[in-house]
């Protein structure tokens, strides 16, 4: 049975979240669904000795202290710490230049929420398979509603344990992302895959040869410093910053996708964060002291005073320090672009 | 022509202004509208020396130190001390029992905000014509909508400057409001009269003689001290709790009515603040740091932190220390309700 070594991202800022997700405390590291913070449950869903190995962190210098703080618990972690943030092909390739050409990585973001793990844990080892035979495996998150905000994957023929990639799709119109919904063989592509790393960087110096010369370089010349390993800034800086989709998933011939329905969520805005919460009969969830009176399907968090809420639908209200956000859930998507959330 | 003695009632905690309005700081000595509170502002209606004396303030200890600071640029005030609170009829006979027989008392609730000053001088005197008269006058507030909050009165025959009360109303139900709106007839009672302070004396030991000999009682047996005065506590404590409307308007054969459209609000909830304010264009009015996206007749204030909303419309959102409240302007009623405002 293939051993798999989990590759934990933990980029962005999840400003959308704001102000609850701020720069210095951003998401993944925020205990937003349930007790763990989203990357302590990234890293407990990967921590059976059986199927997988310790994880690898991929992280920037800013986030370093949450990283260290929050994996103490999961003996062997080590961390590669980014000189700059450049995107997904780079922090991924990074940690495949680290591994064993055999190894097979499977990347994980850290910021999502995942409700069933059998139902990861199986797609997991599924990935795992295909990528041992030299497949670039992408989870396809069976959707569940007409998304305009997530690339679609397309199946094709079908393999063990999965299907070729027939199509990336970019993110859809509304129509098209509804003729998904009901097609049936198109798939979210959550940013989940699973590569054996050698062959990754096969196809990465053969798509994109200036990021794998560039990244193979930058480790070449790095350092270890106990768990951390910091590669050649100067040989970083000069690496183009684009995504794993761009760069590889969209080129290769051996591409394929293991279709999973996880309860999985992106927690992309305060909406997606109270369908994944528990809520009660009302559809309201809330978190620290909050009173609501005659309030339906209304998410109401706080750090500190007390809120009070009569006589809304679809709302958050978050109170986080010096900042108080209220927003309907259609407006959430808007949350980043206030000035608060800019400028923090 | 008649001076007039401006009697100001301070009591009342007003709660559904909660959480801005609190027992500690309440409604009147708050600067709601404008920058003046409504106390400073019902001294400053009346500061007018070819028509006014100097105003008697009738409040509780409570709210004594209120009283004292915001009065002190309004020499001669002088401020009866109630033991307790036992609603309006008592208050106002104890400033009558303390001023000469022919002096012409109007009485002003502290937490009403009148936009035209001139119709109200030209309502005040008026007023003080006919109670110099002996009629027993109630200020009739043009009604500009079908208010159920408000107790109503019918006009009867004309007088000089005013008209007979032919009934008072308790407060409608929604159908009569817009009855009584239509018709034209009938005012909204605001709580504003005028009386000779020994005829009201008079009406009031027709009516009900226990309160009256009680008020007498405590004021024979109260002490001065520097500005203020203190009825005796005992004699007080007696005194039935009961409205000047009940005690002695209803029952009166002396009532007038002097109509009057002064731009008069109750402020009497966050929609009633909101309506009272300058709003900009979308009918958005804020205080402190506020940024607002997409939202339209929204009254956001606060002390300190910031609010950010998006996409909301008829919502008021307040936030004062340790309390943060939300809610619709429909809602607004039930604030009062909330176990913040309750239990403060």
């Amino acid at each position: 049975m293939t051993v798999i070594h989990p590759v934990v991202l933990c980029g962005g800022s999840g400003t959308r979240l704001w102000p609850r997700s701020r720069k210095a405390a951003p998401k993944p590291f925020l205990p937003l669904v349930g007790d763990s913070t989203l990357f302590e449950a990234t890293l407990q869903r990967c921590a059976d000795p059986a199927h997988f190995a310790a994880p690898v962190v991929v992280t920037g210098k800013l986030h370093l202290g949450h990283v260290e703080a929050q994996s103490a618990a999961f003996p062997g972690t080590s961390v590669i710490v980014e000189p700059e943030a450049r995107n997904t092909a780079a922090a991924i390739a990074l940690a495949a230049a680290q591994l064993p050409e055999d190894a097979v990585m499977l990347v994980c973001p850290s910021d999502h929420h995942i409700a069933d793990i059998a139902a990861f844990r199986e797609a997991a080892l599924a990935a795992a398979e295909l990528a041992a035979q030299d497949w670039l495996v992408a989870f396809g998150i069976t959707p569940t509603a007409p998304e305009t905000g997530f690339g679609y994957i397309l199946r094709g023929e079908p393999l063990e344990g999965g299907f070729r990639v027939e199509r990336f799709v970019e993110k859809p119109e509304r129509a098209t992302a509804e003729q998904f919904l009901a097609d049936g063989n198109y798939s979210w592509n959550g940013g989940i895959f699973a590569f054996r790393a050698g062959f990754l960087m096969e196809e990465l110096a053969k798509c994109r040869p200036d990021i794998a010369a560039s990244v193979r370089e930058a480790v070449a010349k790095g350092r270890t410093e106990g768990r951390e390993f910091h590669p050649d800034a100067e040989a970083f800086a000069g690496i183009d910053g684009e995504s794993i989709d761009y760069a590889v998933m969209e080129n290769t011939q051996r591409a394929a996708v293991v279709p999973v329905a996880m309860g999985w969520s992106d927690i992309g805005n305060w909406q997606a964060l109270r369908d994944a919460r528990e809520a009660d009969e009302a559809g309201n969830c809330t978190r620290g002291r909050v009173e609501l009176v005659d309030c339906r399907n209304v998410l109401a968090e706080t750090d500190g005073p007390r809120i009070s809420v009569i006589g809304l639908e679809n709302v958050a209200v978050v109170v986080d320090g010096d900042e108080v956000l209220v927003t309907t859930m259609e407006g959430a998507q808007k949350v980043g672009r206030l000035s608060g959330a800019a400028k923090q």
